[in-house]
């Protein structure tokens, strides 16, 4: 048996195994606060990451950031609750704006501070960004508004996971109002473009973009758009979402401008988000058995260089050859930008090095010793490639480098993209969609023709399985629906999802 | 009497003025949340900036970000409210995690969710990174620990002003561990000098760089620093804290290291921040009764394009005109980036478009007609300098526009730091000190001789006045306090301040 860093391997215990990978490459970790997580600074450099890359593609599309109130009345609350069905009421509620002491050496709410009406934690900024647009919003000339938000948002979680599902997460929320449905539409699937492009390109996860079925869609919205992954578990991720509002929050939260006409009317919006959520799906696209697998666009350090001496006399050597390749590494341009490299000259055993950069997942390793000084080399290893590593001239390392690493991210593109093909079926009959996603099968992706309705939800609902959306392409297919044998001209992708 | 842009003038309404700058800029407002402003594109398009910056020089003194919970549980702060005298206690308590229909059509925290334990949003993140790096920190070759975190935090304020005091802001906190206490102090001290450099560099504020008195120390601190801008109405403002925790935070969290000789000991901890208190400080530094000024190093836009044309035959001689003069601009560099400039073609009257650039204080207004596209010209507007304009050949605007703004960005300084040293002054007796500081008296900074004791305290409250800092450069001096008349060999600034 192969010795592995990460222990156990996805084939053992694939949730022990994630939770194992976010351990060894130092992302996050529990906190003392429930269902919280402190984002470690190798994490959190994955998130400056996501966000820069992001938030260029929202400035370059037109849209601004702004910043909204941590905290929602109640009563903005109940004006939702009272026009949507499913309202979220799991949220964390702020009673009292004063501690006091408790006469017993602690403190407790002061009950003279108690609040007239509590104020909720954002779970989503939407009630509060859309009484804001009301006051914003009086003419046609004041359209659109295409606003972002970088912010923090709580939802009270029973069962959390890191990244995956957490009490406070990170995330952005776009909130835009237009003047007409066609505009707001186009909003919708532009944004969903860019969260499918920044995940391909820049994530290298291939996504399947479509429209979520009546059940699965945000709670007031016209239509939900959603980009779905598929990990190495075979299990869907939903990793953003794009949502056509309508009139229907404008209405609620009284949005109205005056046309061109001159006539009062509501306007149309749409919201649309992604979180910290996304580097779960990082972790669980590409990691593997050594630990964490990165990205080069998303990576912290596309290269290490690990020096390695034994004395003093080596390391006057050694040391100053490493700084000038680090500079010479520098000065090539990959994605835009210069390559980010760093020297990891720690006062650790040079094996314990390698393996925690091993299990951060930096794509490109340097070990450089004596002997590579005098043979004007470095011996490399590239992540999930050649492990080992190979000895290679100096110059050819450096000529090749920004090659070297669009290489390995579109490599990693290529080795999702097959391993989610391999796994993609098209069913047409009930009996083998149930075979397909047994409880000892492997599952995947299933394309099924269906009608939404009780005999599909019935079924769905035994299997512990999903609609996650009808495809933009291939979605619009006739045939006959798989659960209730009625025609229909609809095709969705169905898996367990996280 | 010349009409301003704003009303009130500064000389009127201070306070007033200080409100209508931020709306006449767009800047922010307030919210439906008590205390919590709403910050609109262009203000937060101004926090970016300096975010930007200062990120940059936090990362370049080798700190890396990280992100911990939003929510202290109320035991963390127990622990602190023992060992810290003057805990501060208005603050969101947390207490239940559910809404639930409350019967009548509106929502209540539901009973049976109550929190066995109240979480607090946080006021600061001390307690909890503290109990963090409890778990991070084993042994020397742990440390230094230097770790910086963006986030809102809350704090239950009565009188709330927007970006000077709001319950909710957002800003950053440095927190850092050292295994010895010269280390720590000289982190302190090179945090201050960063925040001073930005604050001079950046903002074009100047500031005066000293230790707080005992009375006005961060509680638990050894020594806090400070950095101590003074604003137009001759108050002080406090815009950036550093502060030296010694031990004290290490022995209340537990932080402890095993040391090179092999013992266990407390670590040294610093922190230190700046919030966004900083875009108050900017706007009163210079801003005039025409509205905000902005130095260049920080506007959302350097340059803004005001295309002017009656028909659609001048539009199209016009518009070509104004875009290839923004390409033009955008290939020059100023501050190591490109020239950030806009066009605004918004279907508004020319005049009004020009005010609400004015009012928002971008550095170049360039107006462009089409007698100026046949000349080969711009006609350009300096704001706080040439407000009415000047037509000046387009090659010319653009080879020196760099240089404009670089003379723009030390003029607002050196305007700044003129003020600042007119309401300077050194004083030596009690009366003059009264009179300085009289409620009709324009006031200032005061440097005197002081020892701290009730005899300064009684007085101090009396006048409303704050000692601001022993300031690094001056502090140290012989002389007799001038509220005793005892021997000391301190002196301080003393203000009004916010």
């Amino acid at each position: 048996m192969a010795k592995t860093a990460i222990s156990p391997t996805r084939s053992e215990n694939y949730p022990e195994w994630y939770q194992q990978v976010i351990k060894g490459a130092d992302l996050a970790e529990n906190s003392d606060v429930r269902g919280c997580m402190v984002i470690k600074p190798w994490g959190y450099a994955i998130w400056e990451n996501i966000q820069r890359r992001l938030d260029a593609m929202f400035k370059a599309t037109g849209h601004e950031n702004a910043y909204f109130p941590l905290f929602i009345p109640m009563s903005f609350l109940e004006k939702e609750a009272q026009h949507v069905e499913g309202f979220a009421k799991e949220c964390a509620v702020v009673t009292h704006h004063r501690l006091e002491p408790d006469g017993q050496g602690g403190l407790r709410p002061a009950p003279d501070s108690k609040l007239e009406e509590p104020l909720i934690v954002r779970p989503t900024s939407e009630t509060i960004i859309g009484a804001t647009f009301a006051r914003w919003v009086q003419s046609y000339r004041d359209l659109p508004i295409l606003i972002n938000q970088w912010a923090n948002v709580v939802r009270w979680e029973l069962r959390t996971r890191m990244f995956l599902r957490t009490t406070e997460f990170l995330w952005q929320e776009g909130h835009t109002v237009h003047a007409s449905a066609e505009e707001a539409q186009a909003e919708t699937r532009q944004m969903l473009d860019v969260y499918a492009a920044f995940a391909e390109g820049a994530m290298a996860m291939p996504v399947i973009k479509g429209e979520k079925t009546a059940g699965e869609r945000f709670p007031g919205a016209v239509a939900t758009y959603s980009i779905e992954a598929m990990m190495q578990d075979r299990k869907a991720l939903q990793a953003g979402t794009s949502h056509f509002l309508g009139q229907n929050f404008a209405k609620a939260q009284e949005i109205k401008f005056q046309n061109v006409a001159g006539e009062l009317q509501h306007a149309w919006t749409t919201s649309w988000g992604v979180s910290t959520r996304l580097i779960g799906g990082l972790i669980m696209s590409h990691s593997d058995d050594d630990g964490l697998v990165l990205p080069p666009k998303l990576a912290p350090a596309q290269v290490v260089i690990l020096p390695i001496y034994r004395n003093n006399e080596e390391k006057s050597a050694v040391l100053p050859y490493c700084q000038s390749l680090k500079s010479e590494l520098e000065s090539q341009r990959y994605d835009d930008e210069p390559v980010r490299v760093r020297i990891d000259d720690r006062d650790l055993r040079g094996g314990d090095k390698k393996w925690q950069w091993v299990k951060r997942g930096v794509p490109v390793l340097v070990e450089v010793g004596p002997r590579d000084v005098q043979s004007g080399g470095v011996f490399r290893a590239r992540r999930a490639i050649d492990a080992k590593g190979v000895g290679v001239p100096r110059s050819e390392f450096v000529a090749t480098i920004a090659n070297t690493l669009a290489e390995m991210q579109q490599g990693l593109f290529d080795r999702a993209a097959a391993a989610r093909d391999a796994a993609t079926v098209e069913i047409a009959d009930l009996a083998k969609f149930e075979k397909f996603f047994a409880d000892d099968a492997p599952g995947g992706l299933a394309y099924c023709h269906f009608t939404d309705g009780p005999a599909m939800e019935a079924k769905l609902k035994e299997l512990k399985v999903t609609p996650r959306c009808v495809p933009l392409v291939g979605g619009e297919s006739s045939g006959k629906c798989i659960f209730s044998g009625e025609a229909t001209s609809r095709r969705a992708v169905f898996a367990r999802s996280y």
